[in-house]
């Protein structure tokens, strides 16, 4: 692992997420961007002190240099520093697994996604609600045609933990995250709006045609927008909106997805993640539960759980970790990967992510608005 | 009432919310489009068969000829009818309680709001939503500053009914809303979406200053918008988000209204409409309830029983029937209305809203989306 | 109308439920235990004065004195009140809507029972709840084996309002609810329980058997309980759980009905009442929304909005009241009633509420709980 | 571990819950009645061929005789087991994780009790919903006495799973758990009444003094109860209603707590364990979030993410283990256990558990309802 060092926030997750199957052990890291907490962190974690880097050219030269290499490496740090030292792992053929958004700009992203293609290594992005069983299982009824085909899509991603200036206060998440060089040029779009375009696509299966958006900074002296509205146009005619926030007070972390088709919707909402509401043409609304019996294969192997004990974001995290994990012994075992290790988010998603938060930007910067197709999506 | 005949919806509501708090009675009405089966209900109804008229015009005719004409006229009729009703009943003398949209079109609507400016005629449209008490709640709190400067609005009203071409199929409501020169310009937009721009507004007070939208026309044959998304500008720099449907499968009547300030947020979902939801800044949501001790004179005066027992459209309804009335008997009175004669949807709130459709076709009809200025908002 | 002068609760309730399908109209009454105040609450209701009586003994005169007296009569008074009152109305001739409990004490329901079927007269007893759709939604369900045999009723009417000794502080309400001469010896049982009790007969028709009761009262100085835990047996071996409370804080009027057979369970919550949860054996459960298609008739005549539109409190009373318009019709113009005018809870219903009440007081009172039989029910 | 092998449900949520916080790993067990699955079963799970045990006194041998000998072991399997296994384990010395119900029979839960206080070694019971957060929140609220005396107490177990006959079909778990043999004499009583019954006690700190009970089965052929209701007394004079099934449909996994004090009210849904719901006396209601600023030390210690990402049923078991370790090395270390180690299910919790289950049942089999004191309650 790079970065997720102590006081961090999505490290931690990754750890847990990775521990939970039993699957993936934590050997080697270079934690902090400080060497030396790094290596303090590390010991906390049990790591050998050899496999404990003081930064990730170190973990890079030292890990090449073993027989028992690490099988593939997490990046848990800041969005601009994903480009360099994604690149720097897989030129030197590491497997990766990336934080999103893929990259703080469009030209790295382009540059990483052509580089994963070139050299087939695993390059995993974390979109986290992609690992959501009933997620899948929403993606299984829209492609089986359970609600036919789709009209509009609605997505939203609204928080409230900035917003006030904390990142004024010593916070350090929000500190970077409104920083342009750090974070890219989205503030809200790039750190979360780019979370509800990936699963909205994920669901649906549609290509984004057009957008207009209109961006916004409410908490004052913010570089970034905290706020933003955009319009959607899918191939094939169908029609989106999507709004992020970071300053929607009363949202602790309010995903939710709504996708109207032809004969049927389907609705989920991430802070009630073990239900998927179903409301076909028969006006016959229906909840459906996690681990019932009637779901589809890729939701059952996705749950550890029968229905009614809740599972939640550490085992959606940890789904795309098994995902990822069978997806790479696949690979090295020349077969196709089972049910687990399908439909992952991988680096042509990431680059879809940050194409779009570009042409979000774009769009906002425009005198008048305009519909924008963002570049590969 | 003119219109409301045989098999109409909303005349049948008017009916039952003016009767429900017992101040207002129906004498006379020409009821339907055929004089014939205007009479035959009119005799349903109880009404005396000399104030029981085939058109609008016999109603003017015989009423103003009456010593105990009506006190008010209500116009149920489709949208395209309504100005001239309207206009014929005011020019007559006659306080009227339209339909919403006010008018069919942006020139029949500021004509009507001029008209009623200078006659000096009540004038109430009926926007159902603003009769809620716990809507009128939010606005109060807003009004005194429970969430300080607002940021963005979020308000939807999605629908379902109109998911399949059922205007092809005999339902006379579907039919005069999806023809333009009946129902205007706005499919959805102007049917539902309407209601949606007027609560936001009820709500926050603000003004709306551009917008840019994006219709669409789902149901194959429909000649109107059957979904519409548009992104607002508000003065003072809030942002909205607007959503009208009437094909979104799930939504029987999903009127939500989502307001997001500096210091707190408001939500109102009218399918529960008797709890608002309050989250101020320092994280404990709160659920208000309807009846209660702690709520405002304007929620507590649209109110007739203790929380628990829901009330619910009627009773909104009802409200502003119960709002028109000491309206309309405190002018005759030169009295001040006390608090349920205050805030009410009136004339200048239907050309609004009318002024806002008209702003979200023409954006949406542009080549490119275009950020417009709604006249008269 | 009996009672239900200014200030009281049901009265009004009762007032504007009549009012509003237009099928009744209040033109006389005794309405205050004070005959002054009586007739200067007729007076604000537009009452002529020469049918505001000071009490029911000058109403009873009045009225039969006069060739277009009242079709029937709705007593709105304390418990206590009601078994005398009732008497002499029907004694006098008078069809009567009688507020629950049916009488204060068991002796008294049983001669008023008696009364009734004797002498022919309508007497109607508002249940409230049995005025709701879904509840009859769920009572044809029920009949029609969608859930097969039931198993296990749960049924609760927690209330938060005498979570305080109010009764101390003024509470006219709470006074006489609280003084066995005037409530009966059931506080909380008596108050609500018979509501809960009801409803679950209602639903079920199922009879009751045995039951076992364990009364508390915890607000100091109060003479009843407040607070009621109820074990049932019915006949075919379901069985049952009551809990009524007044002192449950943080529900304003809970009522909740849960019954589960053989192959489906229904759920109906009075705060969220246009809705049915259907939960049949396959796991797929299913929102049941007021207003839909594919509900039984008995639910479809009880509704007046289409689904989505939230009906509540008032409308479930009035429910009640176009029932017993119906109803008494229909007996006098010698036909059977159409299905408005079917299902209503009657004075054998009534009787039944008040030996429920009964054997759980008897029971809760034993030096060791006892499984006791209601007589009547 | 001793049990939880191939198909077995318990013991895989054991073992993820065990390796969440990275604070356990398993490294030696006995996990099947059947031991050359038990050791098949091991090698799926890494464990090495000389720590995989055929019975459980092959591990205590294997065991006893190593200086790496296990920390403490997990016992997950059927109930009648328990009190040999953990017997034999705490007689060699080991600290012991043991499932629910103690033992099979009161009988065994003394004894159990006894040996652990005499030896000292350490038996924590997984009492499952006393992992959660926001079930702690609860506990902490009640003792600084936010709610104030509590006067009743609502919990309830709905379970659906088995509404049919399926221990006549092939379900390995129901088999043994409508075997009296093998369960115990409480059939949901027993299984997922103690969860009940003491996730009541533990949040409201309250001794139980009497109950009356009456139990039911319902599908054919079941030798066990697989319905219980129980009023109950506790002392101070606090009330109770406690229900749980294992037929009631539409119900995954119910549990439902609800106090009522004086001065306030919580409830806490295990379907949505994130929520407290807590209602002052100013009827103001309040939704608690799990991660939010304003919880106690005890809540925050339990939980990992924050407020707005779901944790779940594996979180709160992890909390158990979590604290199990907290608790074993604090007392190696000599030292007081911190707040993660504090107010765990252990012996004398599982015995209270048990005494419950057979007062419950004396009291269901006695000829009359009888208030019944459990011993050790
Ligand atoms: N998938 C999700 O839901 C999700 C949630 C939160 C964050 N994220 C993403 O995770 C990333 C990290 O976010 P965070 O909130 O955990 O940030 P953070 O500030 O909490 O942690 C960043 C960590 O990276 C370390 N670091 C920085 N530069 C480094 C370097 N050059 N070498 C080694 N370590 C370095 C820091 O010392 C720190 O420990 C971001 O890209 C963010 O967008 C994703
Ligand atoms: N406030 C709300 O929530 C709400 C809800 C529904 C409808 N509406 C509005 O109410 C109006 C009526 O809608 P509806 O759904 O009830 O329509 P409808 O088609 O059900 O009823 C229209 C009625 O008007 C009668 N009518 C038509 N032309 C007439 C004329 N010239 N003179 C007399 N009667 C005439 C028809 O015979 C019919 O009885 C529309 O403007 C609509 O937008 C408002
Ligand atoms: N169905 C329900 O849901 C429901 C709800 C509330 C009350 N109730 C029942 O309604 C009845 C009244 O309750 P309330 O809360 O309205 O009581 P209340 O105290 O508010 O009103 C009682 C009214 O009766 C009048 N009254 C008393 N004695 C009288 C007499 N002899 N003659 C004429 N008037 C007399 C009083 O002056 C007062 O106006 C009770 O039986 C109660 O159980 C039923
Ligand atoms: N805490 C909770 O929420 C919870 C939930 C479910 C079960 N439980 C409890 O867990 C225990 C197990 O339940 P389950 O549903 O997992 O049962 P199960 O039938 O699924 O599994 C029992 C396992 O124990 C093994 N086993 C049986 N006898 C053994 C022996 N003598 N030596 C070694 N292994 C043996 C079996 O082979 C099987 O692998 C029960 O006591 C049950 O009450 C608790």
């Amino acid at each position: 692992m790079i970065g997720g060092g102590q006081g961090a926030y999505i490290g931690n997750i990754h750890r847990i997420a990775a521990r939970l199957d039993g699957e993936w052990q934590l050997v080697a890291g270079a934690f902090d961007v400080n060497p030396e907490f790094g290596r303090e962190f590390a010991r906390s974690q049990g790591i050998d002190d050899d496999r404990s880097y003081g930064t990730y050219d170190e973990f890079i030269a030292g890990e090449v240099a073993r027989e028992d290499r690490v099988d593939a490496v997490a990046i848990c740090t800041p969005n601009f520093t994903h480009y360099p030292i994604a690149k720097a792992l897989i030129e030197a053929g590491f497997d990766v697994i990336c934080e999103k958004p893929l990259t703080a700009t469009l030209e790295d992203a382009v540059q990483l996604e052509n580089l994963a293609t070139e050299t087939g290594r695993f390059v995993g992005v974390t979109y986290t609600y992609s690992g959501y069983p009933m997620v899948h299982e929403a993606r299984v009824r829209v492609a089986r045609g359970d609600i036919g085909n789709i009209r509009t899509v609605q997505v939203e991603y609204p928080l409230e933990w900035m917003a006030t200036a904390i990142e004024q206060k010593g916070n350090a998440q929000a500190a970077w995250r409104t920083d342009p060089k750090k974070n890219g040029r989205g503030g809200s779009i790039g750190d979360i709006g780019t979370h509800a375009y990936h699963l909205a696509g994920f669901v649906t299966g549609l290509k984004l045609q057009f957008l207009t958006a209109d961006l916004a900074t409410f908490v004052e002296g913010r570089a970034l927008d905290d706020n933003a509205h955009v319009m959607m146009r899918y191939e094939g005619g169908a029609r989106g909106l999507l709004w992020s926030s970071q300053v929607a007070l009363g949202n602790s972390n309010g995903v939710r997805l709504r996708v109207f088709g032809e004969t049927g919707s389907l609705s989920w909402y991430q802070e009630q993640p073990n239900e998927l509401i179903y409301a076909p043409l028969d006006g016959c609304v229906q909840v459906v539960k996690r681990g019932a019996e009637n779901l589809s294969e890729d939701a059952k192997v996705r749950t550890r759980t029968p229905p009614g004990h809740p599972e939640g974001y550490l085992e959606a995290f940890a789904n795309l970790y098994a995902g990822f994990a069978e997806a790479i012994v696949a690979r090295r075992e020349g077969r196709a990967p089972e049910a687990l290790g399908q439909n992952l988010p991988l680096a042509y998603d990431g680059l879809k992510g940050v194409a779009f938060v570009e042409a979000v930007v774009d769009s906002s910067e425009a005198t008048e608005p305009v519909w924008l197709r963002p570049i590969a999506v």
